[in-house]
């Protein structure tokens, strides 16, 4: 079953592929898409994630999305721009028909490492150890991508 | 001139499409695209909005569209709702190359109106007497639809 975790944000969309087999979970992928705010409007940035998003569906096929819910910070204006994003990349996923569910931070941090409270850096840790990856995969926004897919799995269980 | 105003909701999108002329401005159609929250999810909506406006789009090729910028409200819920629609939205325009233009409520109110503090009857009556319609349109949505299409107008001068 393969599972793809995204992670919204309208600077870097981080995602995370991976493989649950039935007592196994592989890592396949991980990346960052990064788009600039320079000479660009927010419409050509929505189009731009939009379009690799579903590419990324495409070439992946997932049985399942789980996405990063929104966290609610005071800054509603970055809020908001998060919450356009999140907007385009459920319209790809519902597009393929593929269920999407999703998670809180506080759901993401538990799954993976135990802990609700966990630190950025613990997670982080336990998705490269889970995976068995070498290093701690970069930038922090396609860790947590994995660290979201990793999370879905559990619910698997 | 083919100018498309749209009201971005959940529940409820309004729109109106009218034809400005060196000096004529003309109904051409409004209308609300209604999303219903039961039984279907989030996806499910912000997908069924995309495919009309991206219908809207086509049947009246505009060459410009004015929407409304998200009012910020203290329910942080309620406009990360709309910010997701807004997303599809500001897609399904940036898919066709139509440049897109946002105005604030105020902003809206002061140009249909000549006050950026008229009250929403006001301005639902100047819409009907400067497009020429013997009533208001409804839903208000419909209604506030032209409105932001008027307020375009307007700029252009």
């Amino acid at each position: 079953m393969i599972i793809i975790g995204i992670d919204p944000g309208i600077a870097r969309v981080g995602y995370g592929v991976i493989e649950k087999g039935t007592r196994t979970i592989r890592h396949i992928e991980n990346g960052c898409i990064e788009t600039s705010g320079t000479n660009q409007t927010t419409s050509h940035r929505l189009h731009e994630i939009y379009r690799r998003i579903s590419a990324l569906l495409a070439e992946h096929a997932p049985d399942e999305v789980a996405v990063e819910e929104l966290f609610f910070t005071k800054n509603v204006t970055s809020a908001i721009r998060v919450a356009e994003v999140r907007g385009v990349i459920l319209l790809a996923i519902e597009e393929r028909g593929i269920p999407v569910i999703e998670y809180t931070p506080n759901q993401i941090k538990l799954a993976v490492s135990g802990s609700g409270r966990a630190k950025k850096e613990q997670v982080q840790d336990m998705v490269r150890r889970l995976l068995k990856l070498d290093e701690i995969p970069r930038p922090d926004d396609a860790a947590d991508g994995l660290a979201i897919a990793l999370c879905h799995t559990n619910t698997l269980r």
